[in-house]
Order: C-alpha cells, then structure tokens, then sequence
C-alpha cells in the first residue's frame, strides 16, 4: 500500500499515478464512484436523511443497493448511521466530515453535467 | 429530458435536484464514473495515449472493457479516437475539449482520495 502511494507522489495529486490495481485509492475511488455512490454522497450532502427519504431521492436505486451503498460508507467514515430511541424506530444518516469534503469535490463535476448532459445525450 | 433538466434548475447545480432516473445527467454521470471511466479519463489527461499504453496505464481494464469504456466516451465526444495511416496501423485517443472540462472537474476529488484513502483504508 506504500508503494502505490510513493508512486502516486512522484507528481502531484492522483492523476500522475499509474493508478495500481491494488492501491487504496483505487479501492476509495471504487466506492465513491460505484453505481449508486455519487447519488447517495448527494442527497445527503443538503443533510440528514432517513432510509425512506434516501429511497425517493436516489430514485431507482433498489432496498439492496441502497443498503450495501450505505454501509460501504459508513465502514469508510464517510458516512455516520444513528438509530433513534423513537416509537417507531427511526435510522438517520448523516455525512460526516470526511463526507462533507468528498461530495463538495464532485459540485464542480455535477455543475457541469447539469449544464452539459442534454447536449451530449442528444448528439448520440 | 426538457422537464426533469428544468427540475435540476430549480435550484443552482446539479446537486438541488432529484436526479430522476431518465434524465441525460443520469446517464453522463453513469458514463463517466462507470467502473473504468474516471481512469480513463485520467489516464488520457496527461496527453495522447494508444491502445496498448491504454491498457498499461489502466491497470487491470481488460480489453473488452477498455473497448466498451473508449466507444462510450467517444459517443458522448468526450474523446477522439483517430487511426494513423502507419505500418503497422496505429489508433490514437485523445481527450476533446469537452473531456478536458471533465478530467478537470475530477482533479480536485482525484487529489482528496490521494491525501485520504491510506486513512480510510486503514480505519476500515
């Protein structure tokens, strides 16, 4: 895992790295980019919200998906889980800040999607 | 698409919306954080690149997903790919103006998961 780091070092940030296939970014990067991850990181990047309410914002995502998103982040202090002492029960999700921190990064690309997709979608 | 774009618009960026599960920033946002797209991306940052070095840059694509991820982004004219009249014949990737915009809205995320993931990794 060093070694990969060294080697992204040589010059500055990520991108000058060969990206090997087992370096821990390339793990991070997996789970920040995989199918469900930037949707999830958004939604709750305007605050807290309950299973349900990630359900209908992340439209499309399934219980599984959603489940399995959420709890790669929680293992990967992105992402903080709390059951509340409520009748009935309720789990509310928030950012942590290291989460706050990753989703800020993808504003600029997500800006830029929104200002882009139509065209790009319709020149195919 | 006319309607949920208008939605996203509502309030600034990509981010205020509800990322309806039709719509053309869905689809962009799956193409380019799709499981080799972002490394791709990188990859071919840093100037033109054939296949073969592709292939070494990326470690562990395989040629099936190289060849999917590279005529996805070719659609969507994120980059170009033209074939030099040499013998032995050789295909060039070169990122468009368009992709250049993408590559540069991922640094800054590319360079926080450099700084972080040994961190996350190791916590886990």
């Amino acid at each position: 895992m060093d070694v990969s780091f060294a080697v992204n070092r040589e010059r500055p940030g990520f991108a000058g790295g060969k990206y090997p296939a087992d370096c821990s970014s390339r793990i991070v990067l997996n789970h920040i980019t995989s199918r469900w991850g930037v949707l999830v990181l958004l939604a709750l990047e305007r605050g807290t919200l309950r299973w349900g309410e990630l359900r209908r914002e992340v439209e499309g995502i399934s219980e599984k998906m959603l489940a399995s998103t959420l709890k790669t982040f929680e293992a990967d202090g992105i992402l903080h889980r709390e059951a509340q002492p409520t009748v009935p029960p309720r789990v509310d999700y928030t950012l942590t800040e290291r989460g706050r921190e990753v989703a800020m990064r993808l504003m600029p690309l997500m800006d830029w999607i929104a200002d882009n997709a139509d065209d790009i979608v319709g020149e195919r």
